[in-house]
């Protein structure tokens, strides 16, 4: 069940506290179109992601994106498509603090920082731990599972990236619907 | 001539205050790695450019760029290579005012912003001018003619865009060689 609109809103509005705090400018316009993704679940400050796409072309991409504190972006990968290799992505950390987990070796429980609802531990399976802070960036290899996670203070993000092809997005949790109540954007 | 040590430092001295302006926050690593590119006509307050590469691979790339005041980015095209169509990019201004001069009706000589120095008229074919201020961007599709120049106050432009081969640019000022004194930077 997706989030209110009330709810959207109120999320919209801290969202852009952010962009401020991070003296990221957007204009009116984009301010009001930011995309507030809940991926269909319904409970957005544990699951989802604020994102200002900047430019999404078949070629290239930019976008500049907001987890609130403890707001997980979902466990996912970018699979080929059409004779592409997938999405591959670079994130690049402007404010606070970004919990990136992705394959790797086990990052052991007690350093784990992102705090998963108990009755979705079931759908996450990589804790390779990253933490990433001002000024660090970090990229997500074509096909590779992956998720993040904001810290304490929350993050401003931006994603350099191939092609954003959103509604190919695989989810290892089943219930998510990522294009719910998004209207997916090219330019 | 290349400019000597003491003018690039001179020079990236200027843009780091001009990435501060714009809180744009950069590593005291890549402080020093800034690219400052005098194109090898050692005239870098008139014709050049200070770069940031976030990342730059086959697939795609972003960069923080600094224009100084009235500094003009010489005019050049991305042309077709080894089967990609050219470099398609998109500037997104963060501070001050871009002014972009591509393909397209020319814009009457007493409305052109920038100032080329004399013996450079020779050197500018494309007249068709854009006023870009803080959150306007505008995309240069690949292989059109273009050239940049900084506002009155300056400015700092994110560029997004596909893999850069700098060293394939093609400049309308024959005594131009892009890559003088900068090292090639891929990641």
């Amino acid at each position: 069940m997706a989030v209110s609109q009330e709810k959207r809103e109120e999320i919209r509005q801290k969202a852009l506290e952010y962009y401020e705090k991070a003296h990221i400018y957007l204009t009116e316009e984009e301010k009001k179109n930011l995309e507030i993704a809940d991926m269909g679940l319904g409970r957005i400050e544990e699951f989802g992601i604020q994102i200002h796409i900047y430019i999404n072309t078949k070629r290239y991409a930019a976008k500049e994106m907001v987890l609130l504190p403890g707001q997980i972006c979902p466990e996912q990968c970018h699979p080929p498509f059409e004779g592409d290799v997938g999405k591959e992505e670079t994130f690049r950390v402007r404010y606070g603090t970004l919990y990136v987990y992705t394959e790797g070796k086990r990052t052991p429980e007690a350093e784990i920082r992102a705090r998963i609802p108990a009755d979705k531990q079931d759908c996450f399976r990589v804790f390779h731990q990253l933490i990433l802070k001002k000024g660090e960036q970090f990229t997500v290899k074509p096909n590779v599972t992956h998720w993040i996670c904001g810290g304490e203070e929350g993050c401003v993000v931006s994603e350099f990236s191939t092609y954003n092809r959103d509604d190919l997005d695989i989810y290892t949790d089943p219930e998510i619907n990522r294009m719910d109540g998004v209207t997916h954007k090219e330019s």
